[in-house]
Order: structure tokens, then sequence, then C-alpha cells
């Protein structure tokens, strides 16, 4: 049994894969049904009746409300029973049920203190919203067999790029380029330069560049699993570094994770770039998204396994560790903070 | 490792299935070999080969005795070593073996004290020999992820049937109708008739009803692994409930349990019938039943799951739960009494 | 996690199956990634890299250096760390790597302390060498889902194949025929002769046997993985058992075992016969010891899930056992002499 920051919002599931039906999810190690009752809002409970312990999700939707499968303890969308089959209801029997909120086409669940789920701390990126200047595509819920600090991990460190996606999102040109990072309100960013060098595989794909191109990454993380990424190029000499992005190739690609269990994590991602496209385009660029995260997912449980099972478990630091290293004290600090009661939600 | 009753007698395997073969089957988490001798008597032994644990279930079957696969030791129906192939035998080296008695189309085992293993305690039901009157069809050997006992509460609780089987044994006219049990003299019967009300699903399909019915629903439960279901309906104001049961369809739905280990059951379920039918009804029949049984399987392997891996450890208990709760302390007691040495064997 | 000799030449690859690129082999609990360098040699280094515990057989070979797949830290031939993109090399990192040594078709590798890994002590079978008189075929590397000290159990016991090899290397002949076994050097050696006796399945195929004949079986157990059995027929009458064996067939079947961990060990089998053979006649050949390993594979297997989950911890012995008995020992005595810094390596 792993540990996890409760007072938080995580992602869940995709809007688009929640409707009026029964459907399950995991998340922080327990089981959850989720539903969309009649006025639209989603519904997220225990897997469990209190009577026998049978999942919900094998019962049946009925106005709104849970009647499970096997005896028919019927529980609404505030998790109360109001009906017991074949006797009156004893004490106030319930199922734990969560805050949900959407945004950004997802589920978002409060795990933690309900009187603490403030809605406006539901994470966002403007751009996503601004459909004049920019255009968004709903990635996959894409699982990988690891814990989800691990993926974390991953995502305060540009340098990985290099060496990982060679075919999509990175190049030689970046291998001996330090990365820096900085702390933000809740979370870090990690960010490098590479001046005056080829574009990368995606952008000789999509983009228009003669020459070469300045290129950054930044890596901006959000405690404890949202990771947004901003990369983008401009032709050398043009000014990107110094701020002029006029003429340039920008895609935020987000990365909002949910920490299933101490072995899985599902990485709900979608890409927002500053241009729009038609839907093979769009399509062909999400293949690439989907080729990277595929070879990242390969590497992320071969570590996880070596973890399990390793036996080296004192690693070599490198200088680029540093900011996944913070990213690691961060999050345990919060988890800390909740068990001495001290924590205080802070906005996504 | 959990714990049983040692001296009842088991239902370990249809009789159809066991030849003059080696042939594997476990139970009580003791992997068995089971065969047929020549003289048409059924040997159990435990399937390891006292010399170096090889399954002696891989040897072979010589003039009723097994010789080892590995080294040629070889035990004939008492167990006893009879040959240790290059040398004299030293000692009574020996496999555990097993009484077995045969009945209503399966065998049964016995896996206590071997003094204590009287055969006329061995479960009967009497309808199942009258076959001028009742006509019986053998079902399957149906695995289920669950420890037994679970499934032994779920035959312990008419109410189910209401929400489980809607297309074949229950209907919605049952929901609100409580059920009642008492004790009987090495087990209980739990009961609910409902009145007026249309018939069931597989009385729909295999009655002749015009109208309503009165139906009835008696599960007879013997401890520790026996249940059988004695259900039926007749037309409303015929006096069923009083006992004129001269017009009616009356089954028998027996399920003997073999309790494998702590995860697993074979459910020997078979049928006995108050009417004598084609070959292609009663497949049809069966048919509806395996439907039924395989929907109770699928919640009762999900409760077994949430039951290993789920928080909710203090169950919220209905009143159809006392029957269950009965039988679970019955069950309890029994062990408690026969690691205390004074329990006494009570006829199934 | 069990015990393992480490000063000590295990197999672990073919030859054949090590090219200039990387391979993962997994030996005594430890995953390493083998590659042949530009100039022959076998390397063998731990399958981690120290930074983050990625799989270095996920990198890439370059200039017969590994660099990592996730971050590009490069190691050399003897494991040194020769680059990390984007910083200078702190310290001394490096990769755990074992000296090799190829012999008999084979990659054999050192897991103890590398000061006393002399390679004058890897196995050899001379007659292996002798391409005159003397012809050697390949085998497979066959998975046994078993500790590999239960394969020697096997390889130190002539008295299985009347029983487990009926169809290839045994037959009826031999089932009460004693064994014999005295110490060698760095093991033991256990025989049996079977006189005037009809020729072995495998005999009658390749044989020009008319009659009966004497057959030997000699069990060579080499400490702590290695196994070869000399077995063999001549005309009963010509003198064989006093040592004339001028017309006879002799094979050596090698066993060369890969002790994977506590579950799993690879056979590397290969046979050395008197006679040469085209390519058919010695496939058919080694299609007759596959059927048998395969024998092997079916009780090794069994036996060791009844010894995980089986009751029977007190075996009853026989006289068969009493040479694999002194092989457990032997191997004991040798972990706990290097444990307590006094075991010498000893000749192969």
């Amino acid at each position: 049994m792993a540990e996890y920051v409760l007072n938080t919002w995580y992602p869940i599931a995709w809007s688009r894969d929640i409707a009026n039906e029964l459907t399950k999810r995991r998340i922080i190690e327990k089981d959850l049904v989720l539903y969309r009752s009649s006025t639209g809002k989603v519904v997220a409970h225990l897997d469990i009746c209190p009577h026998r312990m049978a999942p919900l999700s094998i019962g049946r939707l009925k106005d709104d409300a849970i009647e499970c499968g096997y005896h028919g303890m019927t529980f609404d969308c505030s998790g109360k029973c109001i009906r017991i089959p074949g006797q009156r209801i004893v004490g106030s029997p319930a199922v734990d049920t969560f805050p949900t909120h959407e945004n950004m086409g997802l589920v978002w669940i409060w795990m933690g203190d309900p009187e603490k789920a403030d809605t406006s701390l539901v994470y966002d990126l403007p751009q996503y919203h601004d459909k004049e200047n920019w255009s968004s595509v709903e990635g996959d819920a894409l699982e990988i067999g690891c814990f989800y600090l691990n993926l974390a991990d991953n995502l305060c460190d540009p340098a990985h790029v290099s060496f990982v996606h060679l075919s999509t999102l990175g190049n030689a040109a970046s291998e001996d380029v330090p990365v820096q990072f900085a702390p933000t309100e809740n979370g870090q960013v990690t960010w490098r330069w590479i001046i005056d060098a080829p574009a990368i595989p995606l952008f000789q794909k999509f983009g228009n560049f003669k020459g070469n191109v300045d290129r950054w990454h930044y890596y901006h993380y959000t405690a404890p699993s949202i990771a947004v990424i901003d990369f983008g190029s401009a032709a050398t000499g043009t000014g990107a570094p110094e701020g002029n992005r006029d003429d340039c190739i920008q895609i935020y690609a987000c990365h909002f994770m949910t920490p299933v269990d101490a072995d899985t994590t599902i990485d709900h991602w979608l890409h927002v770039k500053n241009f729009h496209a038609d839907a093979e385009t769009n399509s062909r660029l999400s293949e690439q998204f989907r080729i990277a995260f595929s070879e990242d997912k390969l590497i992320l449980e071969a570590i996880h396994h070596n973890e399990k099972h390793g036996v080296n478990t004192r690693p070599y630091r490198l200088a680029i560790d540093a900011s996944p290293v913070r990213m690691r004290k961060l999050v345990q600090t919060r988890i800390e903070a909740e068990k001495a009661g001290q924590a205080e939600p802070v906005v996504a």
C-alpha cells in the first residue's frame, strides 16, 4: 500500500467515457463506480456494496440510483441507501461517495476531505479554451505498469527525450545540453533550450522549417499528478529565446495522471497546439505522441520491475535528477502535512 | 490456509468421470489422485509420492496399484507400498488414502478420521431414487473462484434470486417478500412463499400455467457443503401452501460443493423434478440452470476479490443474513469441536 | 532468495546466440546483459543502469560500449562509465561486470570474486575436441521450472530412466538393478551396468545390435551445475564391463545447467558420440533426447510445485538417494566455505 495526497483533484476518466451507465475505475487503491446522472453530473461511489461487498458496478442504474445486483440495496447520488428490499432501512447505511468536477474533457475527483473540495482548484490550461488561436486533441488513457511518481520523474526530465524519443520528440542535438529548473506555486518547471539545431522529427513532419531552429522544452509539473509540457521551435535568429514567438510551432502536451495503485498509472494525455489542422493531420500528430509515450512506457515498466526485484538500491545521481528529486520531496511533504492535519489545498 | 470440517462426506467428483485411469482432484487444499479399481471401487490417495513428492497421478496404473512415474515405488489400493525397485521395502512406507462411497451419481470422500467413515452418513435425496415419479438430470462441475462458504451463503439465501436471476429463477414479484428459516438436524432450511404472482421465467418456459401461481423456495442446507433447493409452483387457489400439490411443478436443485481451497469451489449440480421429459427438454432445462449459476459465479467471484483486496471489513447486515450467519456459526462450531476432539459425525 | 556457489564457471548461453547485439540472460537471480564485442570477446554486465535502474539491454551498443536508453550514460567493456551526457563524470560510476570464457560451444561466466576467475578451471570434455573419433551435436537451452539442484538430483540418479524414459533411454531390464556411486575430485560419479539385456529404444534405433547387450550409465556430476552422462552398450559377451569397448555405441549426454533463480533452470544440453552421422540422423538423435528431457521437465516441475505447496516435508529415502543427498551436501559445503572465506576454486 503506497501513500497518496488526498486533498487534491485527480483526473479519473475522460468525460467522453462516462455516460448514463455504470463504469468501473480505480484510483489510489480504491475501486469506484462512476455514472452520469440524468442531470449530467458525474457520480462516483466506492464500488462496494456495504452489505456483502458485491461491486455496485455489476448492479443496475435505476432513476439515477444504483440497485445492487445481489440483493437490491439501492443508493442514490449522494451515496445514501434509499431502499432495502423486504425490510425497512435501519440506521443510515450509505456507500462512500466522492466529489467530481469536469474540465478539459476530463472528470476530476476529490478523494480527500469533501469539505475542502473547491472546484476552483481544478487544474486548468487557459489555452485549451482559446479556440481561436489554439486547437486541442484528446489522446488516450494509457495504462503504464509503474507507480505514478515514476512517470512524474519522467515528466520532470527533459533530458530523456534525446535518448528515448529519437524518432519523434528528440534528436541528438540536445544530448549535452544541461537542464534547469525552478519552483512554482505548487510544483516546479524544468526546462532547456537547444539553439540553432535541426528540428526534431515531429516538427520536420508538421512544420515548415527550412533551416535550423531554436527549440524549447518547459516541463510544468503541478503536484501531485499533473504535467504539462510546453515545447516548440522557431527559426533560428528570429528571437524566440528572447520572447518573440510570432512564427513558431508550440504544443502543450498534457499528462493528467491517475495514480491507480503502487503498480499502475493511467496517463490521460492530450495536446493543445497553436495552429488548426484537419482531422487526418490531428490523427497523425496523435500517432506520433502515441509512439513516444509507448517508448516511455517500455522503460518505466522495466524500471518498475527492477525496483521491485532489483539489487541496486542506492542509485547514482545525475545533475538532471535534481528536479525529479525535488518533486518527490514536494509530494512527500504534502502527504506528511496531510497526515499531521496541517495541509491546505493548493491551486493546481 | 483455511479451516475445514474433516469428519464428513464431501462430494469429490462425478462418478461418470472416474474410470480405471489416474485422475487428479483437489479438496480442502490437498491434491488427490483417484481411480476406479477393477472391482469398481473408487480409490483416492494423496497425489504425492512419499519418496520425492512426484505426483502419483503422472505415474501408471498397474493391476489396481499405482507405480510412481519417477522411480517405480508402487502403492496398492490401501495406500501401502508393495514395491521399491532395486531394493527391499524398509519400514512401512505408504501414501495417505481416503475412504470413498458413491451415491446420486457422485463420488463422496471422507477426509477425516477413517474410523468414523460410516457410509450411512452419505447425503441422500430419496426422490432421486424414485424413478417412477421423479426424474433427475446431472449438471456440471462448475468451478467458482471463491471459498465454498461464500457459495453456501448464497445457498442459504432465497432473496438473491429476485435480483440475480431475473431471466430464469426469479422475478420482481418476490423482491419485498421476507425470508424465514429454521434449524434442521445438521443444518437449516430457509424459505419463502410468493403468493398469487406470475410464474418465474423457468416455469413460463416449462410449465403450463395460465394465470398466477403460488411459488415456494425451500433452501435445505446440510453442513458443511450440501444445499438442496426445493422450489416449485402451483396455480393460485389450488391450496399449495396448505399442502395440496397434486398439480404442481417441483424441482430439487442440488448443489454438492467441493471445498477445493480458500479461493476455489467446485459446485456439482443436478436437478430432480416431479415429471419426465425427453432429452432435449432436459437439456434446455439444464441450460437455464447453467445461465443462473453463471450469474451467481460472477457475483461470488467479484465478492471474493473484494474480500481479499477490499476495505469494508464490517458489513452492514440485513434481515436476510440471519440464515447465512447461522450457517457460518454452525460450520465453525463443528470445526472447533473437531479440534477439541468432541465432534460426532452427523447424518447428512 | 536461494544461495549459490559464486566462485565457479557457470554456463550462461550458447556461443551461437551471443552476437554483437544486446542480449538478456539471468543467472543466480541477477539480470545480465551480454554482447560480443568487436574483438570477439563476450561481455557480461549487470543489466541495470546505476542511474535509474533502467535495463541496459534496452539501450544501444555503440563502439563496444552500451549507451543507456534512458539518459545516455555509457559504459565500456570493463563496466566503467565513459560518458554522462550534459555533465562531467563525478566519481567512478560503473556497472558490475563479470568474466566470461567460451568452451564447448558455450559462454561460461564467473559470478564470484573476479580475482579467482581462472579460465583453466572451465569445464571441458576432451572427447568434444577429438573430431576424428567423436562427433558432437548441440541441443537446446531447455527451461525447466525448478531449482537447479532438483535437476542435479535427477542427474545423479540413473534409476529414473527405467521409469521416466521408456520410449528412449531406458527399458524395464534395469528396473531392479541397484546403483553405485563414488566421489570424484569436485563431484561424484553414479553408475550401474545392465548385463545381457535388450538394447534401449535409442540404441534399437541407432545401433545395429542383433541380440542382447551389456549397457552402462555413468553419471558424472561436477559441482555445482555440470552433469555429463556417459552411457553406451556393447554386444553381450564382448567384454565391455571388463573394458573392451572396441565395438560399442557410446554417448556423452552433457547437461550444463544455468541456475536462473529458485524456480528456474536452463539446461544447455548437447551430445558427443563415438561415431559420425549425417545431419538428418543427428537431428533424429537430438529429437530423442528432446523427448526424454521433456519427460524430466514434466516431473521436475510437478515436484517443484509440490515442494512449494505440498505437505510432505519428511521424504521417505531410498537407497538410490544416497548420491543426490551427497551432491546436495557437497554444494552446501562449498557455499558455507565461501561464506567463511575459506573456499578455493576447484577444477571443474
